[in-house]
């Protein structure tokens, strides 16, 4: 509890919490309830049938219940969106409009699960015990490093995709923007040199998914600088981050952050520090620069265009909209239509192609569709069946 | 997975299959998602001012997150209807179906949430760690005796609405039926010797709420027969049972369900066991039978109404249907409304009166209202609240 009187934590009649006010999902039955009768078949006694038949043979559950078209949108508030761990209730309104997302976008019936934080084992624990229920679980807002640990061990344990949209999604769109960017540019994905700001859920994400798509060479950096064989001694290093040092940076840069953007083709900022114009000004001749953090990006665009000559945010309010609802509806939509018991590596590839197809001329202005463009959905989620229906 | 092939196992054009085709519920957005300003205010950047307000003052979460009307329906799937433990699948169709009775009856947002079974500890620390999420739990279908522990360490730990529903649904409606009964019959409740045949979470509960309401006396029966003075050293006598023994059959009979009948004024079955003849025709004149076990009562309503003036089933095709769809949507409602952070005995006993009272001149065909009655539910829900109010 606050300190705080709330009339001066926020304004009531602010549009936002209007639009807030009794939360933003509703659980809505899929047939009428009228009489005895109807009862009778939705409840008991029929509904003993469905339950005799599911207990026989497990997967009618996927035919008779919601449990296929349902997705679990789970957090344990650890890392709410910039806000840190402010925990699980503060999480209910994140997790609700991812809700709202994943119905509008792909009309996955998706559910907020907001749990008291606890160890890894805790967590997988409980999200395991309750996976029964879902055809899908999304993992949202988790603190790094655990939530690759979680998501490792949930996909172990778990026969239903277990997707964590922070590190994936943004990958997924990620990929997609430079996709279309390397074309406005006519620089190819194998010649490239990728500075990653920022060794996060995102930032081990997006690196692990341009070198599985070609990209030249990726070097991450992070609060203390490059990620180069100067840190592999250092004391505390996290494995995530040593494993990143052992697949990146093949020219074995040391030192800062503009070491590493000296000559470099890409910036993608996932960090939310600030990148300063002295580095930005090291960049090679025709620089891509994203700069995803929100709501402050990195570098801010008006800079950035003086430095590369595509440039992308997180933000609705200037071009290329690097936005993981590009990926995450279609990404489960194709999973669950597919009966897929996983997002594969490949999937996501396939995703990002989807997504970046559907610009035909990429320009300096436009090198991702728009978060409302209703063909992304239902191609990402084409792509993403097409594979799995090959295995 | 089952050997037999799924056309033997049940026929999908059965209406009953065809009505949870793809399950019988679906989540909606409450507000339009129509363009970037609507995205701007359900989701990022504008969430992340609900977020923060929460993060400062918890209590906003049940103003502007669905978690204040929002219901879980939590089963492990090891005491379904009458099937026993076919497990958290095969609890789903009866956990949408729960849900769709909350939605109809009482406007509540319930969602199931079926987990994988385990010990006491992990289904507590797992409806503990999700239980952010909600404003309310409802217990359903977990086996005794493990049901008790786990509701009472539930309601030790969380600060919202722990109920299960098979214990005290079933209890509050027992009791709200027995009310009009004993008008029907000219009996004083205090002057009452109640046989409940059944000792497992309805037969507990039931005995609970009538010895609370005033009952002269009650006398439990298990598949062993009486409870009585004799069994108190037997070996392995769980504590439930223990606890029912001190606190019932006063006047220390003992033997079979017969011997228990002998004078009897009410039956109240909840064993799923058979009670024959001979034993029923022991009772008392102007006897009441209440068989609840479904779908098989434990006497069929027609042999009940040669012993008893008044005869009450679970089933919709004969008079007096004793359903928990009385109780349990309303009981939440008031719960949720007035901010209720348990559901009382007290609460219990007045949801039964509310009920009770809606059937003006009680008669032998009709003791309850009908499962249809609108009034039920905001009655329950008034009574609820009023006592929440006063705390």
């Amino acid at each position: 509890m606050s300190a705080l009187p709330t009339h001066q934590l926020f304004d009531p009649n602010d549009p936002v919490f209007v639009v807030h006010e009794g939360g933003k999902l509703a659980v809505h039955a899929t047939s009428q309830l009228r009489d005895a009768a109807d009862l009778s078949l939705l409840y008991t006694p029929g509904v003993a049938d469905v339950s005799r038949a599911i207990a026989v043979d497990a997967t009618l559950a996927d035919v008779y219940t919601s449990r296929r078209n349902t997705v679990a949108v789970v957090s344990d508030g650890t890392a709410v969106l910039g806000l840190g761990a402010v925990g699980p209730l503060a999480a209910m309104p994140v997790m609700e409009g991812k809700a709202v997302l994943f119905k509008h976008f792909a009309d996955v019936d998706a559910v907020p699960v907001c749990m008291e934080t606890g160890t890894v084992d805790e967590i997988v624990d409980a999200v395991a015990r309750i996976a029964p229920t879902y055809g899908g679980i999304n993992l949202e807002d988790i603190s790094a490093p655990r939530c690759f640990e979680i998501e490792r061990r949930l996909k172990e344990r778990l026969d239903i995709p277990v997707f964590h949209d922070d590190q994936h999604g943004t990958a997924i769109v990620a990929l997609a923007a430079l996709l279309g960017a390397v074309e406005v540019v006519e620089k190819a994905l194998d010649e490239l040199t990728v500075v990653v700001a920022g060794a996060g859920a995102a930032g081990v994400a997006v690196t692990r998914i341009l070198l599985a798509a070609g990209v030249g060479d990726v070097i991450v950096t992070d609060s203390r600088g490059v990620l180069g064989p100067d840190r592999v001694a250092e004391e505390g290093l996290p494995s995530h981050k040593a494993d990143l040092l052992r697949d990146t940076n093949r020219t074995g840069v040391t030192g800062a952050i503009g070491d590493a953007l000296e000559g470099a083709d890409v910036l993608i900022g996932v960090s939310g520090g600030t990148v300063v114009e002295r580095d930005l000004m090291r960049m090679a001749p025709r620089a891509i620069i994203f700069a995803l953090a929100n709501p402050d990006p990195e570098v801010h665009p008006s800079v950035a265009r003086r430095f590369a000559e595509v440039v992308a945010t997180g933000r609705s309010d200037f071009p290329n909209q690097i936005n993981n609802v590009l990926a995450f509806p279609g990404i489960f939509r194709g999973a669950l239509d597919s009966g897929a018991r996983a997002i594969t590596e490949e999937m996501k590839l396939a995703a990002a192609h989807a997504i970046a197809c559907l610009v035909e001329h990429p320009t300096a202005e436009q090198i991702v569709p728009s978060v409302f463009d209703e063909r992304v959905a239902p191609a990402v989620a084409g792509a993403v069946a097409r594979i799995a229906a090959r295995r």
